[in-house]
């Protein structure tokens, strides 16, 4: 049985929506798997009242602290032992549960599975998959945003557990990797870049295709595009407002009646982040997967999906063998 | 006279559309103002006579060289002097025009300016600033892939470029200047923004905003955002990317009708480029504007729009100002 522990008092409409996406995640999971919910009982009861679930339609963890969404990460995860987060990430801690699902504080989700979980050695930082929508398959760009003035070494280590991702969870058996740059050729770029590129030259547990500029990204050119946190934090914020631009212009511009055509929202649900159900945290000995906090029900489930595919198959101990005498640290 | 030398042999369509952009722009132009048409003198006067203008409709000047746009920058401006964009950079080092624009090779543009016309002392490298399209007034973003691995003493510096080009060439009185970073609070970014962003509190010169995310660029947060080169130029052509996306998504869900429709057709253009056409080189001494090399014929009519105010403005001396002792250097 694979069970995951959902903070049930994480985003930005708990415990509500996280309850509501567990259950809409259980109307569809194999029997073989199960959902925790961790947060205040009462709360988490009443929740599931609301929609008319029966208060033991799941197990439900007390856990009776909350970490703010504005809260500092390292104070509130010392600070708070008893919160959701900590409570569900102890649950893995102690093997009574597989993966862990939070739509709460970022910051205090990566600190809290990084001190309760530990990293897998030769890690420094665990890194934030994000899944880009194309309009077909999703791109995976890491880090989005947990390490910044990357090291050559750290935006190598980076295509490796991105390429088992993608492998593992993303089902492409024979992942292709880019490295962001600002231009095609091998000599451009910043300092890091470049040395990240002649690292990455030689790589053989997946096919290294070279630079890829911003405009490359969303073109399907690759499986997972590699780079500095700073830079992929930026472009995943931007990419979400451009959306929300065009959204508006059309709105303004083209009318209601267009924009609410079955048509017209197929296309921004494929620009949807939701769909693929938040970003894992990598390099972790564990499985930990970061909700936007105002994720909707249906992120919550995708979610839910993406903790149990990664247990399923692996992830954290195949991203950890990467890096235990693998190329990752050659 | 305010003269403006237009590079008719830059772009992927040139001499053709150069030459109509010209004509465009002279049928709207004040007088006072003249273009010099600069390129293979043969092709000049027969792109002309295909666009049915007299051969003597603009003064044209013979530069028998091209340089390609996948030739490398500097050997291709040492190698071939009599380019035309050597010629073109010339007229202005000589007096003979006041500014010049290319769609040409962005590389050799920017290393010719250089050379040829030099930078303000205490300017390293000219910045590229960029305008984003945002649904109403355009926000410029500097630098655009000029300059990589950025010093804070540099970033700093592109803030008081960009507030100079957005009050005499964007009309902002009193320019906003937002630091592009991953978190709206003092203690975030990587180590050379943070660094800019203390040294950006006691500007004067211009009300510096603070940090501003992915998500503020098109948001109208602030006149002007400054960036590395690295990641204003990934964020750019990401940015042209998601148009295009959005595009083909409409076009394969929502249909051709509605796509060609006027309101639709006043969406894309709400968000393209070429409205604004092309990119100013800033830090220079004079004026030069880069466009892409696929910029249509309105795209160059802009730039002769912006190049000619930069010109009336005074803004090149204006920046000079702003580092002979001004607070940049301070």
């Amino acid at each position: 049985v694979i069970r995951i522990a959902l903070d049930a008092m994480g985003g930005d409409y708990a415990p509500d929506v996280p309850v509501e996406g567990a259950l809409a995640a259980a109307a569809e999971l194999p029997p073989s798997s199960e959902i925790l919910l961790v947060g205040r009982q009462a709360e988490v009861e009443a929740a599931l009242a609301k929609q008319g679930a029966k208060p033991d339609r799941f197990k439900i963890v007390d856990a009776p602290d909350v970490v703010g969404m504005g809260e500092k990460p390292l104070a509130a995860v010392r600070g708070k032992p008893k919160s959701s987060i900590g409570t569900g990430l102890g649950l893995q801690k102690h093997g009574e549960a597989d993966g862990f699902i939070s739509a709460g504080n970022t910051g205090a989700v990566m600190v809290a599975s990084t001190i309760l979980l530990g990293l897998h050695p030769g890690v420094q930082r665990p890194a934030i998959g994000m899944l880009f929508p194309t309009g077909g398959e999703p791109v995976l760009v890491l880090d989005g945003g947990a390490n910044v003035d990357c090291s050559p070494r750290e935006l190598q280590g980076f295509a490796y557990i991105g390429a088992v991702y993608a492998r593992d969870v993303l089902g492409r058996s024979s992942p292709t990797v880019g490295l962001l740059n600002i231009g095609e050729e091998e000599e451009k770029g910043n300092a890091a870049v470049k040395e990240a590129y002649a690292l990455l030259q030689h790589s053989t547990h997946f096919k290294f295709i070279g630079n890829v500029e911003g405009r490359d990204i969303l073109g399907g050119a690759c499986d997972v595009v590699v780079c500095d946190g700073f830079v992929g934090n930026v472009v995943l914020k931007f990419y979400e407002s451009v959306a929300r631009l065009v959204h508006g212009l059309l709105d303004r511009e083209v009318g209601r009646d267009v924009l609410e055509s079955p048509a017209m929202q197929r296309v921004f649900r494929l620009l949807d982040y939701s769909e693929y159900g938040g970003a894992p945290l990598l390099g972790i000995r564990g499985v930990s997967v970061i909700c936007h906090g105002s994720s909707p029900p249906r992120a919550i489930k995708n979610a839910i999906r993406v903790a149990i595919q990664s247990v399923q198959s692996h992830l954290s101990q195949h991203i950890g063998a990467e890096f235990a005498g693998g190329e990752a640290v050659a």
